[in-house]
This record gives structure tokens, C-alpha cells and sequence, in this order.
């Protein structure tokens, strides 16, 4: 069943004086002239009529090309731009009112792509314009590649290559020279310049059924910018085959369409047809400048790709090559203040590039330092007691965790934490530089990234990552610059991870631990006293994810009266090493007193 | 049936790294790191390792958004861009790489979207950046207003409002602020800024099936930029509807996503998804600029127009919304050569524009010249003659061009060319300015552009257009002028139609006519005898197409064999009222000796 095209538009008939109204919303620098709907003219705002000292550079046709043609309009390409109707030539009268609005004494070039309404609406306009008194002068594009010669009168269509005859003939206007010399530069510059398309889809017009032309497998190549069937149709290809393809077409000794042999020098247009993602096209352009200089001896001067010549809503490309001499760069490379022309494409480029190299992770500290010393100092044997017992811990409560997670997760946590438990048990004895704490905690961390994954793996390693870079000033550790690192850690897993207190996660025994512990520092409690008070805190805090709602992770897909009564696992697992931990620090510190 | 989704690629596996090779390709200031396949990343390529004086400005994610990230790398905005698979989190070690690639002694900002993958990577990343020594902040941006709140951890999404983030962080930047500084002004940005998106199509991902999930009627509102189905599914509305409920939902006072009330200053931005053509975001600029200031009393300082975070190829847009003061202004119009920035919407924008009024046609003639005169001058007589029997043999002619014109073309020829020869016989009693031989001539082409239409209509206006300018000098006119007035027709006529002599058309009788003319003069012939010998040429001229295939207009479709032996109609007309006037020329001025 056929159906009216997709689009975002209001009344089909309103889509050209709707997009012009668009373009001068957003660009301050563009003008339209009081005609519509009959006359479409969008003119630089600039431009005062009848004091231009420069040779104005007009140019348009059919609509349904944007942001050809009135995307082009600016300091340094055109100075004017005429549309008609989608796909069909302005009238004389709208090209008229563009020349009389914008031409001075220096005169006015229409550059007018190949096809028969266009030559003659302009050609009309000219001559108008002429016996008014005009200075002008007509440049004609027909750059298409796909049809062999010899094409009559019709001749070669005008595609996308008009485009880079535009910036030629508007930088040369700006540079300010005659009449005859930029109307000059335009014609050679139509002269070196040859396009060819292909399409997967058929363009729809506004308020109209979609063409089923082209099947879901196939393609359409060597096609024109009006919907018109293409020279062939053939199955799909890969980007790469079908590059190929089209410059060989384009560069055919047979046609000789361009005068570009090995050795040349040329420029490459590559250009989306209108609903070609930016990715499709670069890698067209991937193909097409190796292809040109390693198969074809021509060396890329420049590289242009983006939609510049559209035909609506067409998914596919067109190539581009143009013949390139200084002067063409010149022109080509010269400022302009034209929205559509493409940026960062100007300057010479390397014949080839070469990628960066990665820079290599900062060398580590000493390998002595990361592995276990001799004898452990106070605080290494400390330190080995609290990961021996957190790690324990951890692993004694595999599957109460799982079993939580099993309830209101996807059970996996117990497991997880455990793989994480065990590694770290392993590596501490091989390799943690245990006199020193901060090495020792950045390798936890480490060792977490190796072994656990998931997103319980990278919270915790940025935890550890947080807490290493927090500590790692110092080589003894005071109890401050713990808690310092407890609030840091907390944090950067805030901040990265999206959660706070409430949400329902490891942060919930994580943030009462670490504001009891400061609090209680602060108060002049002694550490070992304070770390234990901040360890119940962490256990309160795990108990109370029980009536909690759940905000991040998986739990938060879970109805609320499911997740009542179970505890967070991520939270009773931080609350369990935690507490395993300061009751591992306080019997080091004062033996098994409690 | 389902098909896999047309793209112009090769392997799915390899589409970014291909889209970065042919970026690199197109832009000479970006290069990118030597870490396919993971290591996905788009650089400055003026940048040195571990010199760069300013903060760096790093963002990114998955894949498929094109052209951000890496098309925002560039003075003035990105330092580099860190890329993942298609819509997925790039790795850690990625965003190291990028980190270290680039940012030197005054650090590092990381603008990250915000999904819980991008978040946790590139906080993990920044982590380990702080360990190694480098200064980092992150800014994430959640600029989604699609849904209610409060969205708990997984919270407002990224969307296109990111790239406004990037541009005044990176402006930020580049004006060598600390990094303190940087990350607050991103961080403002972020906060006064809101997005929400509308679909007409769902994305397919390289190498997959495109979903059908929307029915050829229906759209999507509140839509993310990973393929995720939108809020709501809806009818196919006019897009000037769409934009009302967009920015109504963005600017709604119950979520109070954006700290903006009337009164305040604001810009827009309108980005494609990726399929939609500029056509059609223009359009909606063009109603949410007004709706914007007239409906909610905000003063809309600059309108960005164009694709700039993309959904593969999704067919829709988003609308973003981002408060503006004059530091966010400065911000958004320094300049920056990253590619993808928009062009050509820096600078205040009046409140309103008024178009242009069309210029006057230029002041014609005294109307008193444009009647006829009350005595006819010798030359008068003459040419009232030449045009009496031009038309007069014209409309004698009617049947048989019709009859040669239904063999070979569409059959009107008799009726167009008798329209106008009617015409011209009833004009020229009323206004011709007989005397004046150019206001004759330019008369004779203004009636013809009113009453005959159609290809012949405008060549035939071009025809008298091009004789006029030639003639407009003089008032009494030479044989020799009239011999250049005719050569600048037919050269006229030519150029626009794109015939030339042999295609069968009416220069095949002009052509000749015009030579002969002037080698006889130039001989030294009497005018008359000359103007009597160039109708001649122009009768065989006519005559010779009979053996000519056709090159231009309707007949060049037809088969050669049933062209032999007909002549052109449109060079038998032409023949016709040519030799007509020679003959009335010559009985007007040696009497009838013939």
C-alpha cells in the first residue's frame, strides 16, 4: 500500500517559502525579497542595491537541492540565490528581481546548472537585464559523468560539481575582478569539473506517494538530482565497490569528460543526496582519496564531504573531481562567510597520514616497590590484616548476596564480589607494595578492573582509583588522610556513578561510614573507636536500604513492594568489608579486647 | 519481509574506524590515534603531547551520532574526541589514551552525555588520569525534557544540547582560562539547557534489520539518540504542531527543567537526526523562532540550524533550548575551526525581519514613445512592412508547421507561432513605437513573453531580447547593425538553448541567414540584394533539417527514420517570417520589380 511520504512539513506547497523564512531566522547575514510566493530570492543582507562594487554572482534553480542553493549566499561565493518551485526553474521574473536587487557597475554572472528550463529562464533574465543595462554574463555547469557522449542539446546534467564552481566564481568576485575574469574563472573552473551518483532510495516530493522503484536490495547508479531513474540499477554494494565504481566512470579515457591524466592534481567533492549520515559519507571519502592517488596517480589537493547538492530526502552520494591548479586553491581555500560551504577542509594536506601514536601509560613506580617487601612495616601488617578480613568477609557472604540479588536484582552480586575477593587475596601476596598504602590501594583497584567487570566492577574501581589518588601524597597514612580518602572515594562514586544517599546502593553504607568517621576524628576520638562507630554506622545504613525505593541499577525495574523487606546487596556487601575491616585494624591495634 | 537497512558501508564491524579514516581524510588539522580497533580517537593534529597550554577539552561516547563527537574537534572547541562502538560507551583505556594524547600542564575537562556507561568509563578514566598526576574535571550533561522527573540515577539523558556545552567549554578554553573556570562555565551551560526530540523514522544499525516499529502515519515524540522508543507514538502532525508541543514540553512550568520565564534571552538550536533534509529543519526554525518570542515573551539571540547530533539515519529533529546571557553569547561566537560547528549564526539577529522589497522594473520609456506615432518616418514605413508580412506569412503557415509538428513533435508548433504573429499584428497598431527600431524590437519580444509560452516563446523572447540590447544605441539603424543585431540572437538563442547548427531546430534557417547576411555586406553588396540572398539561405537551411536527426526538444525522442523528409516546423517558421520580411523590404524600397 502506497502512502504519502514522511515529512516534517505543513502544506506541501509551503515548503520553499517556509525554508527560506528558516534560513534567514537562523542566519543573521541573509535577506529574502518581499515576492512570495511567486518570487523566491534569498540575497545577502549586506548587499545595498545598486552600490555593490564587486561583481555580483548569482545562482539557483529548482528547490529541493538545499542547502543548495541559498545556503551558498555570502561574503565570498554568491551574492544572491533564486529557487523556484521544488524541481522546477524559477520564473524570469524572480531572476530578474535577484539581479536588479543586488548587481552594481561591475556587473552580474548567472552560473545556471545544465538543464533546459534553467538555461532559458536565466538566459531570459539576462538578456532582460542586458537591455536594461546590466553588465552580464552566463556560465553554464553540466558536469555529470554517468551518460556517455555524444547527449545533444540536452547534454550533461548539472550536479553537485556546480557547487565548487560557485566558490571559484564568488572568491574570484571578492578578490574583485572583472566581469569577464570571473566569468572566465567560472567556466574553466565548469570545464575541469565531473560528477557522479548513486542512490538507495528514491526521493519523495513534498505532499506525494514514495516510488517503489528500488527494491530493498538494489541500487541506483549514474542518477540526476530531479528523482529521475538512474543508468543502472544493481544489487547493493559495499561503499567500497561502488566508489570504484563511480571514478572510473568519472575519469573514463573513453567519455574524456575531464582533462585530468596521471600526474594531475584534482579536488574531491564527496556529497550526501540528502538523508546520508555523515558516516556513510566519510567513508566514502575514506575509499575514494587512496583510490584516486594510488590507482589514478592524481595527487588530492583537497577534500570536501557533506550534503551540499541534495535531491529531498534521497538516501546516497555523489563523487566530485575537479581539476585543481594554484588559482582553483586560491578560490577554493578563500574566505567566505557562505553557511553551506564546508569548513576545515582548506590548506594543504600530506599525501598521506599517518596516525598518532598512543601515548604509553606513565612508567610505574619501581617494580621493587610493587612487590611484597621483606618486612611488613606497623602499618603494612595493618593494612594486611583489614584486606585479609574485607576479602574474607566478602567471600563468606557469597551467597547471601546472591541470594538478595536473586530477589531484586540479577543475582549475579554475590558471585561477582566474590571473583573480586578472591583476586585480591591472590595479587596482595604476589605484588602489593603493602608498606606502602596508597600503592597498595591503587592496586586493589587494579586488580578490581582485571577481574570483576560490570558495573560493580568499574564503581569500585573508581572508589579505589579516588582513594589512591586522594592518599598518594603520603606514604604513612594518618587517620585523617583515611577518612579524607573514604570522603573522596564516596564521591567520585557519587558523581560518576549518579547516586546519592537513598538511591538504594552501596553509597547508602558507604556515606554514613564516612560522615561518622569524620565527625567522630573531629571530635578527638581515637581512630581505632571512631572507625568502628563509623563501621556500625555502615551497617545501619546497609539494614535501611530494606524500606528503600530503588533509583539506579537494576532494582529500579522492580515493583516496590517486591524489593521490601530485602536489603540492597551492593550496600550490605560495602557495609560488610567495611566492618570486617575495622574489626580486623582495632584487634591488630588492641588485640582481641572487645 | 525484512530486509537488512540500506547504508552505503562495508563490514558493519568496521564503520567507525572507516568513518575516522575519512574524516582525517577531509580535515587537515584532525588526526587521530594509531589504536584500531579499540582505541577510537579523534585529535587536534597541531597539538603535542603533554604541551598543550590550555585546558583540554575532551568528549565523547558511543558511537553514531555523527557529525559529533570527533567533527567538533578543533581550535576554538574539542581537543579530542574519544569514540565507542555504535551507541556504545567507549572503553577506559580509550579515554585514557585520549586524556594523555592531550592534555598538558593546565589540565583536562571531560564533557560527558549522560548514560551510566559513559559516565562510569569516563569517570574511571578521570580517576585514573588524577592518579597518574594530570588535573581533571567532568561535566556531565542531562539535557533531555522528554520525561518527568524526578528520573532517579539513570536521570535526563544527553542529547543535542551537549554540543552547545562543548562549544562554550571549549571557547572557555581556548581563552586560557584555568580549568576551575572552564568546568564552571560548562557546568552552567548544562544547567540551563533542554532538548527534546521527534522522529518520523527508527535508526538501523550497520549491518541489522530496520525496525518496523512506526507505521507509515505515525511519529515519535521524546525520543533518545540511541534507537530507544520515544515517549509517546503519535499521528503524523503538521510540523508547525510538532514545534508548539516540543517547546511547550521543554519550557513546561511543572517540570521547570530550564530557568527561563519570559523575559528572558535564549538560543535555538534545531538539529537533524541524521536523515532529515535542511528543508525540512528549516521549516521548523522558522515557527519555533516566533512561537519563542511572541507565545512565551523570550528574546531568541541566535538559531543554530543544521545536523549536528545525530541517530544514525533517523529520520526527525530535536529542539534545544539553552538560556543566554552575554558571556554565553561571547562564548557561542568566538570563533573555531572545529568543522562541524554551525557557520553563519554568530552576531545579534534583529528582533524580526522584514524581507526586502522587490526592486522596481526600471522606469520604461516615455509612454508617449511606446504609442505609435502619428507619422511614420521612412524607416518606419519599412519596418512596418517587414513585421505586416512576417506575421502575415506566419499565420498563412498555421496548418502545415502543425502537420509537420504532429509528425515529429507535439503538434502545436502552427498554433504557438500563429498565437504570437496575431499579437504582434494587433500590438503594433497600438503601441509599437514604429520609428524607434530597438523599442520595436523589444515591443515585439514583450508580446510574444505574454501570448506564446512554452520553449519556442522564451527562445523567441531571448531572440528579440538579445537584437533589442544590441540595437537600444541607435535610433535610425545601419544594414550593418541590423546584420549584428541578428548575430547577437542567434548566438543568444544558442548559448541558452544549447543548440547549435545540425540540431534541427530554428537556427538551422537563423544560422545560415546570419552568415550570408554578413559576408554579402561585408563584400560590399547592396543591403536589400544581401537581406534577399540571406532568406535564401535561410529557405535551404530549413529545408536541410529534413536530413537532420534530432539533437534538441521533443523530436529526439523520436526514431530518425520517421524524422527523413519532414522538415523542422520551428525552422520553416523561422525560414518563413524571415523571407517574408526580405521580400517587404525589397517591395517597400525598389518598388515590385521581382
Amino acid at each position: 500500500m502506497a502512502f504519502q511520504g514522511k515529512k516534517l512539513i505543513n502544506n506541501p506547497d509551503d515548503v520553499v517559502t517556509e525554508f527560506i523564512e528558516g534560513l534567514v531566522e537562523t542566519y543573521p547575514g541573509l535577506q529574502y525579497l518581499d515576492g512570495f510566493p511567486q518570487i523566491k530570492v534569498v540575497l545577502r543582507a549586506d548587499v545595498e542595491r545598486g552600490a555593490y562594487d564587486k561583481v555580483a554572482v548569482i545562482s539557483g534553480g529548482g528547490s529541493g537541492h538545499e542547502p543548495a542553493h541559498a545556503g551558498f549566499v555570502g561574503p565570498g561565493m554568491l551574492t544572491a540565490a533564486v529557487s523556484g518551485d521544488v524541481f522546477a526553474s524559477p520564473p524570469v521574473d524572480s531572476i530578474l528581481a535577484a539581479i536588479r536587487a543586488v548587481t552594481g557597475p561591475m556587473g552580474c554572472l548567472l552560473i545556471v546548472k545544465n538543464y533546459t528550463g534553467d538555461r532559458l529562464n536565466f538566459g531570459l533574465a539576462a538578456e532582460q537585464a542586458k537591455s536594461e543595462g546590466y553588465k552580464m554574463e552566463m556560465v553554464i555547469v553540466g558536469d555529470d559523468c554517468a551518460l556517455p557522449p555524444p547527449r545533444g542539446i540536452t547534454g550533461r546534467r548539472g550536479l553537485a560539481g556546480t557547487v565548487l564552481v560557485h566558490k571559484v566564481a564568488g572568491a574570484a568576485a571578492d578578490a574583485g575582478l572583472s566581469l569577464a575574469d570571473v566569468a572566465a574563472e567560472a567556466k574553466h573552473a565548469s570545464e575541469v569539473v565531473g560528477t557522479m551518483g548513486v542512490a538507495l532510495s528514491v526521493c519523495t516530493l513534498p505532499g506525494q506517494v514514495t516510488s517503489d522503484r528500488l527494491s530493498p536490495k538494489q541500487m541506483e547508479l549514474g542518477l540526476g538530482i530531479h528523482g529521475e531513474p538512474g543508468v543502472a540499477v544493481v544489487e547493493l554494494q559495499p561503499v567500497d565497490v561502488v566508489v570504484e565504481h563511480v571514478l572510473k566512470q568519472i575519469l573514463s579515457q573513453e567519455t574524456q569528460y575531464l582533462p585530468i591524466t596521471r600526474g594531475s592534481n584534482a579536488v574531491l567533492l564527496i556529497n550526501g543526496l540528502g538523508a546520508t549520515p555523515i558516516m556513510e559519507l566519510m567513508i566514502a571519502a575514506r575509499k575514494a582519496v587512496p583510490e584516486l592517488q594510488l590507482e589514478y596517480g592524481i595527487a588530492v589537493d583537497r577534500v570536501y564531504t557533506g550534503t551540499l547538492m541534495t535531491s529531498l530526502d534521497m538516501a546516497g552520494l555523489s563523487i566530485t573531481i575537479m581539476k585543481s591548479d594554484e588559482n582553483i586553491l586560491k578560490r577554493l581555500d578563500a574566505p567566505t562567510k557562505a553557511p553551506a560551504w564546508p569548513v576545515g577542509s582548506e590548506g594543504n594536506r600530506p599525501p598521506a597520514k599517518f596516525p598518532v601514536p598512543v601515548p604509553p601509560s606513565p612508567s610505574m613506580k619501581d617494580d621493587e616497590i610493587l612487590t611484597q617487601p621483606q618486612e611488613l612495616s606497623k602499618q603494612g601488617c595493618i593494612l594486611e590484616a583489614a584486606i585479609e578480613a574485607s576479602a574474607t568477609e566478602i567471600i563468606n557472604l557469597k551467597d547471601s548476596l546472591n541470594e538478595w540479588d536473586n530477589k531484586v536484582g540479577d543475582g549475579d552480586c554475590g558471585t561477582t564480589m566474590y571473583r573480586g575477593a578472591t583476586a585480591i587475596l591472590e595479587d596482595m601476596k604476589k605484588r602489593y607494595p603493602m608498606n606502602d598504602a596508597a600503592g597498595t590501594i591503587n592496586e586493589i583497584g587494579a586488580t578490581i578492573r582485571r577481574v570483576m567487570g560490570g558495573t560493580s566492577g568499574i564503581l569500585y574501581d573508581i572508589l579505589f582509583k579516588a582513594a589512591y589518588a586522594s592518599l598518594k601524597q603520603s606514604r604513612t597514612v594518618t587517620a585523617n588522610e583515611w577518612a579524607d580518602a573514604l570522603e573522596a572515594s564516596v564521591a567520585a562514586v557519587s558523581k560518576y556513578g549518579g547516586a546519592s544517599a537513598g538511591y538504594r546502593t552501596m553509597l547508602d553504607a558507604l556515606i554514613p561510614a564516612s560522615t561518622v568517621l569524620k565527625q567522630r576524628l573531629k571530635a578527638g576520638e581515637d581512630p581505632v573507636t571512631a572507625f568502628i562507630a563509623s563501621s556500625e554506622a555502615a551497617s545501619a545504613g546497609a539494614e535501611s536500604t530494606k524500606q528503600m525505593q530503588a533509583k539506579a541499577g537494576r532494582s529500579s525495574y522492580i515493583a516496590p513492594d517486591l524489593l521490601a523487606s530485602i536489603p540492597d546487596p551492593g550496600a550490605m556487601a560495602a557495609a560488610a568489608w567495611y566492618r570486617a575491616a575495622a574489626l580486623a585494624v582495632k584487634n591488630k591495634l588492641h588485640g582481641s579486647k572487645t
